[in-house]
């Protein structure tokens, strides 16, 4: 157990909120990775669950759920409990991430989440607007945050696998596609650097193009959503509306494609639920298919990131957004809600480790539209590997765990950065960190494009002139 | 094995098209139903795979298949062969159903198919319209033979469980509400009979609500169809265009809806796949969910039927279409098919009865917008019910063969009808026949409607004030 790289060392108290099935996963590896006492690590849940892992490793574990109400006076003392600084690592649904946010950087603690979450009833309020729903409208929040704290403590903001290592991702297979193309140029150093770059390759977009091909052993049990991962967190994003960051090269805007009043201008948004909206999208297993269109924060992040300015205006901007195939488990549970008018099943599950026979997951960034057509870069990890890598978790966990993992370290070695996105960390060392975690980690191109997706038996409205028109992408 | 109860005999030659998921079946029920010679039975099949279960039940197993230039020289000797009357049971796919009806006729045979089946290439050819690519398109047709054919020997055309069965269920159906409503009624004895009874009960429309809930014991292998069915025949309907009789309390044409030029003007089709168009409806077991607006004769033929005339206007005329959720394997399968653009999977397999862990199929008429809301009437058959019945078959292909028996029953016991289709023969001596073989067959009244099947984070354009419009059920 000794040869475990040590990347960091922390001597102050670690608190995990939430323990489903990224923290279960996740705690092995701050333990083999993180030069800490355990004992100064306490991991809060309002569920019981998991608390036999925690037992299991040693780590405290204390039932216990964060309220609007509580969370700061739940806390507040175990974070400033010394001797050394804090770490809040959030892993949770339901617990809001500025709150948070912001409670770390009142305690000088460092913090990490994945995904910015809001408190209850917020994903499912129909007394707001679809663009109020939106992850745009958190980003702005979060962005807002920021600029009001400044410099201060490292607080990481959507540092799982998406949103999160896909960032990362994106900056190397940019680099993969210039040197082919001969395109010289150093490492850029900046935002700016990275934009012109990207333009330069002539990338039109980014699919974050991710197929889990992990199958259970046993058949879906009736009135259950099965998901290899959080169910709260599929059904709640996948009942926002679908987002994506809004490239410079697309001619129109989608049926109930949607603008937002103010922000960066970096992403429009759909008036229909990513999960029912279907996107044309290739991985290299499997190869074409149809992914949904989820919302998540990389697609605005990545794109805003990716924007060329040109004073107040974007002069370049590659469309960004996630076409994601979960599970066939998962896409039936998603048949099945949707069919019932977005009523819950009975049941959720998520598929643990042991439940799954075999697949994988195959989650990488797909660069399109450039001189080589397109290019996917990823990580293509099977449930065998993962297995054998580390315990509690199934691949697409694990995918999601080691970015946690890098995240946490990035911020140890850079704990004065303030609030900040995965775009703005260095990529190649959490890609470094991370990359044990990822199975076969490779890039491929390929000559697929959406226009190669169809079998003429009825008219399409398809643009002929550009195969990678969104229009051409988004399918009904 | 005596205690059988022999609806019929027959002393001439059986010539059975096709030995697949439904021949299989049929074979036994043929066997146990009909006094016959099995020496008298001719079985064709391009495939030797099912050849075993002819060898086993004692009848012939021929190694051919049916084409254009062959299919007059092959069958002529088999039918004619005496000492009585031939009888053809079509249950192939690529055999052009109205040229084997009409030999069928010439040589003074019974006839009966599950399907009006084209020639190879119909179904995939681009060069032809979708309104000539529909199912409308191939009824008229029938109808035009059938008119030419005038009286003479018995050909049953689309008698399977849907289309086929369901056109029997309907009028049962029919009956059970206008007697919990009190209305009084003979049995009609007509097609303007049928057709008035069903105004004045009051049906908007009908849905053929199926759902197939059995599930394989070993998860779906990638790049495979998976169905409980025949996946040419499912595969080939379901790249037609989506199809449904269209009723006169429907206030607008559908996005993407088309009226044909010419015919009975019963029905309408879309400019979409079947397969890939959803409806909200509901079955007994698992209540709401979304079906496939798959086209069906009997979604024409049904309309059709009850038609009220008014002149050569219709003034009354229930919508009607089939709504199909199949196994979640063939779910999965066209998720599949559909992203590839239509390309096929390398290979495709029929569930047998012994890969199926639990579940049944669900198949009856749902009423509608009457005053007693909705009425599923219908057979709900599990697997293991099936295998308790007869040999070779599951739920799905059970509901499927014991049609064709009741089918070739009623034309045995009615050999001069002429071209008839399942709306015109006797429904309750076919329910008789049939009944043993559908597990429970019952009727269940539901408050539910598709306006019910809402969550409201979205805007829709939904018909509120009457929920039963057509652009209520369908979805996106």
């Amino acid at each position: 157990m000794s040869n475990w790289t040590r990347h960091a060392t922390w001597n102050g108290p670690i608190v995990m909120i939430g323990f489903g099935s990224i923290g279960r996963g996740v705690l092995p590896l701050i333990l083999r990775h993180i030069g800490c006492d355990r004992s100064q690590i306490t991991i809060l849940d309002p569920s019981t669950e998991s608390k036999h892992i925690a037992d299991k490793e040693g780590v405290r574990f204390v039932q216990q759920g964060l309220t609007k109400d509580n969370y700061k006076q739940v806390l507040k003392p175990l974070v400033t409990a010394g001797p050394g600084q804090g770490f809040i690592v959030n892993l949770s649904v339901d617990v809001d991430s500025l709150s948070v946010m912001q409670l770390a950087h009142d305690l000088n603690a460092l913090y990490l989440d994945t995904v910015i979450e809001p408190w209850p009833g917020f994903y499912y309020n129909t007394k707001l607007d679809n663009s109020a729903r939106s992850n745009y409208a958190m980003r702005e929040r979060l962005l807002g945050l920021k600029r009001k704290l400044g410099a201060g403590p490292t607080a990481v903001s959507c540092c799982g696998a998406n949103p999160g290592m896909v960032s990362w991702l994106v900056k190397q297979a940019l680099l993969d596609i210039a040197s082919d193309l001969n395109i010289k140029t150093a490492i850029p150093k900046d935002q700016q650097g990275w934009a012109k770059l990207m333009k330069r390759v002539g990338v039109k977009g980014i699919h974050v193009a991710e197929r889990d091909t992990q199958r259970a052993r046993s058949p879906k049990p009736f009135d259950t959503f099965l998901n290899t991962w959080s169910v709260e967190g599929f059904v709640s994003e996948g009942l926002q509306p679908a987002e994506l960051g809004w490239g410079t090269h697309e001619k129109k805007l989608p049926p109930e494609g949607r603008r937002h009043k103010g922000g960066c201008g970096a992403a429009i948004y759909l008036e229909r639920p990513g999960a029912d909206t279907r996107v044309r999208t290739w991985t290299p297993g499997l190869g074409e298919h149809f992914g949904f269109l989820v919302t998540h924060n990389e697609a605005i992040s990545i794109a805003d990131f990716f924007t060329v300015k040109a004073g107040r205006k974007a002069s370049y901007r590659p469309t960004c957004h996630y076409a994601y195939h979960p599970s066939n488990d998962a896409v039936i549970s998603w048949h099945e809600l949707l069919g019932a008018g977005g009523k819950r099943h009975a049941k959720s599950h998520v598929l643990e480790e042991n439940e799954i026979l075999d697949g994988g997951d195959e989650l990488g960034v797909l660069l399109y539209g450039h001189k080589k057509n397109a290019y996917w870069y990823g990580s293509r990890l099977s449930i065998e590997e993962a297995r054998r890598l580390a315990p509690y978790q199934n691949a697409t966990g694990m995918q999601v765990t080691s970015s946690v993992l890098a995240g946490i370290v990035w911020a140890m070695e850079n704990p004065l950065a303030g609030v900040v996105e995965t775009d703005e960390m260095d990529y190649a060392r959490c890609n470094e960190v991370q990359k044990p975690y990822l199975g076969t980690v490779e890039g491929i191109y390929t000559d697929w494009n959406p226009l190669k997706s169809r079998h003429g038996l009825f008219d399409e409205k398809i643009d002929k002139k550009d195969p990678w028109q969104f229009q051409n992408i988004i399918w009904r």
